[in-house]
């Protein structure tokens, strides 16, 4: 098993605090990577170096782990699930997508919603979106905070003091579930204005892909500055050195899948995780069993 | 309704990061009430308020309240309840009764259990015994963390290093739910040992209060001093502004709850709900109503 990675992607890490400009972050970055068939061949090596590390992970039951992805539209996030947990054991596995919230998650705290789903030690919860919505699809378009009653104090305060309240709760959320052994990992896969565009016109194109589409999603296109805005100042005030985020970038899938398997796959490895050692007193019954099975005549019941 | 409360129960009130000693604060502590009959007509003012409060609560949706009560057996938890809570509308309160934790919960993050039953905005969430156990009963008893996967890590660095984060946590989860207006109110029922020993002693003489009572319960007592210690590191640790602990003298069941449903009734007092208010539009479609019913004739179809 290679101890080295594939790419550096220390430089994708969003430092915690730090002013982020979007802008600095190239969508089709590659990092020198020549084609798709160099990146499949990564990628394939990766997803089955992650299954085998995730079925210690299931087995040794001394983790839980959260995979936050979020996205502009068509940026990739269904398709880099597919692909990157695609040899995993699905019962160590769950994928929530969050959609719009119900209105007994809308009366409720803004963070009840990943609280209910948070993962079992071994397994591993995939939030595809998540409570991060709650500063970037609301902040741009804040008339969805009147159907959320909790916030109507904070209303009084002003939007900004929202905002802030909410990365201050997020920051707190995750630090409790650092301290006591879930992971976080959050991946934002950018992916740029142009290449948005082209996904959009083959999902138009293409028949089979119609489905994919919905009117809405050019509304949103059209706020496009403000969502911009909206990841920006949240990356910076919600990365931490326990639970980073990452910029991945999402103009070329191929990297995007590659890029997220290999930094799955490197914390997993970073654990150092085991088998369980079989007490001794049990070793003892282990070999008894082993004994009666194998003095059964062709596994006959005589 | 009057405004002064019955009580001075700022004496009662834990603060945060100092010192405590049980032994400062008297079980037997009725603040110069005569005796039980001044108590009860007390009381029953405020379950009559409280359940008038509960109706603006419940209909303005802009909060939702946890109250947390923890002590040791037979200090009157459940009878408070019941007394307590006896005049409110049922639809807008839950208990919760925190038993020991299945499997499905000792292999999730310790906070699992309250995250999963947050109360919605106009509800009332009360805990009977609570999250608040992983600092008391496990503490008084270590092995039980052998069966909780998520704190191997942790083990390895001391038993002290447990219960500092596990503070840590649950002053971050608190102050996150506050942020979001969610009060939470916490009350330490203070029984003493003699006390106790009356009360059990009652379980085992009447037939009728015989199932109250197991074998259990005496080993607990045994650990008495244990406990007291885990108690006042606990409330001194988690005591804050936005979630104070009080210390409810426990030796008289009827000035315990008077005590209760005074301080849960000043609290809701405090936010100044109001019924919410027809818009005008919709008030004008009210009075339509009101015309229609009232042409009709006798209740007839006519």
């Amino acid at each position: 098993m290679a101890n080295t990675h594939r790419f550096d992607y220390s430089r994708f890490v969003v430092q915690p605090g730090k002013k982020l400009h979007l802008a600095d972050h190239d969508p089709s970055y590659t990092a020198g990577i020549a084609d798709k068939e160099a990146a499949k061949e990564s990628l394939l090596e990766d997803v089955s170096q992650l299954a085998a590390m995730q079925d210690v992970f299931w087995a040794s039951k001394r983790y839980a782990m959260i995979i936050i992805f979020q996205a502009m539209d068509a940026a990739g996030k269904d398709s880099t699930i597919r692909h990157v947990m695609s040899g995993v054991n699905p019962q160590g596995v769950n994928v929530y997508s969050f959609k719009a919230p119900t209105e007994e998650e809308r009366l409720r705290h803004f963070l009840w919603r990943p609280m209910r789903v948070l993962p079992a030690a071994g397994t591993i919860a995939i939030f595809n979106r998540s409570y991060y919505e709650e500063v970037l699809v609301v902040r741009v378009h804040p008339s969805y905070l009147e159907t959320q009653p909790l916030t109507t104090t904070e209303r009084g305060q002003g939007l900004g003091h929202i905002w802030q309240s909410r990365y201050a709760d997020i920051a707190c959320f995750e630090k409790m579930l650092c301290e006591e052994n879930t992971l976080v990992l959050k991946f934002f896969l950018n992916v740029s204005r142009k290449e948005q565009r082209k996904r959009f016109l083959e999902r138009l194109e293409n028949h089979e892909k119609n489905w994919k589409f919905s009117m809405m999603d050019l509304k949103e296109r059209a706020l496009w500055d403000d969502y911009q805005q909206a990841y920006e100042e949240m990356l910076a005030a919600t990365s931490t050195e326990a639970a980073p985020w990452y910029i991945i970038p999402a103009d070329r899938k191929w990297f995007t899948r590659a890029c997220v398997a290999d930094i799955i796959t490197s914390r997993l490895r970073s654990l150092h995780l085991q088998y369980p050692k079989v007490p001794a007193n049990e070793a003892a019954a282990l070999e008894e069993a082993k004994r009666q099975l194998q003095a059964e005549k062709n596994g006959d019941d005589s």
